[in-house]
């Protein structure tokens, strides 16, 4: 046994796995991450990845299925921390909620490991539909779910969204576009800012 | 002498125009317009759009210099009318701003005419480092700074962009990423929670 343990996708049913397989699946995904990362959806190969990985193709798909399925793989393994975190946000009272999740997803793109896979899923998903289901699928239902089910008010689905929507415009403009001042400026300044935004898209009447 | 005058972009001096000149210099900007539209930044070559446009790319070199300042004159032509709208969003009281700002952002998108052109410059902008300085140009220079202009309070940029941060995340969810219910709610339910939300970027203390 490696230390290496195999991740699955959550709901994704387990596998039986031979002696060999978690190091293998493992080195896969990492090869899938750094593939995606560099070269984005569209241009990335699974033939590239197995290359990377030294194994056939044909194992890259007999873990994973499909491209957008070793993708889909790759985000969650990157983002395995990042979709835990929502019970952070959760923890702690409505009123603070704004904040939580403004500190959690600034947190996310500040840190430079999270932050290289997170560029390379946005450009995926804003170039290729593919990628922009997955990333549907996972922000959706992963992370916005979840606060959407504290929010027991009305339209707290699209709460949810417009609020998502100032912390993925300012993440756009701060570490992609890369516009000034907001590029540069301190993050507590932007907090202050944005947290009553997103608290009150959650929770104002 | 035809209809087509020719177009320059704002700052950029003159230029003796042959007869002949408007004409061909249109066509390839309309030329270069598809090419980018289609393609993208990346994708696209100098090389492509002087082929549709039917001359040789010496030619667009000539008129326009290199990719990056056609893609800057493309997209000074697609956005011509948004970039001279800001006047209608001085127009008026300032505690109006911020929904005047919001539908005239939402405008652009809605229309089909001018959002295909816009998608391009936001993938090309996601994913290439020269098209996001005309993006950052372009916005920042001329859109944003007649906002701040009327602001007259302290941290008036990172107000100016938070607010459009705000528009454009709610763009990136509704119109590239899709993600529901917000990409198919009324335009009316959405500008009724981001207005003031532009608003209270601009001008609350």
């Amino acid at each position: 046994m490696t230390d290496a343990t195999p991740r699955r996708g959550r709901g994704r049913p387990s596998r039986t796995q031979t002696q060999a397989a978690p190091a293998t699946r493992d080195q896969i995904l990492e090869a899938a991450r750094a593939e995606f990362s560099e070269r984005g959806y569209e241009k990335a190969s699974v033939r590239g990845i197995a290359k990377a990985a030294g194994v056939d193709s044909a194992l890259v798909h007999h873990y994973f299925g499909t491209k957008e399925q070793v993708f889909e793989a790759a985000i969650e393994v990157a983002f395995a921390p990042a979709l835990a975190a929502p019970a952070a946000i959760e923890d702690g009272p409505l009123e603070g909620v704004g904040e939580r999740l403004t500190r959690f997803v600034f947190g996310v793109w500040e840190n430079p490991a999270t932050r290289t896979p997170l560029l390379a899923i946005v450009r995926s998903a804003v170039n290729n539909e593919a990628a922009a289901a997955v990333f549907r699928r996972l922000v959706a239902a992963q992370l916005l779910r979840r606060i959407v089910q504290q929010l027991d008010l009305p339209d707290a689905e699209l709460r949810a969204e417009l609020a998502a929507a100032q912390l993925v415009g300012v993440a756009m403009l701060r570490y992609v576009i890369k516009i000034e001042p907001l590029a540069s400026a301190d993050l507590e300044r932007i907090v202050a800012r944005v947290a009553p935004v997103v608290q009150g898209h959650l929770t104002n009447p």
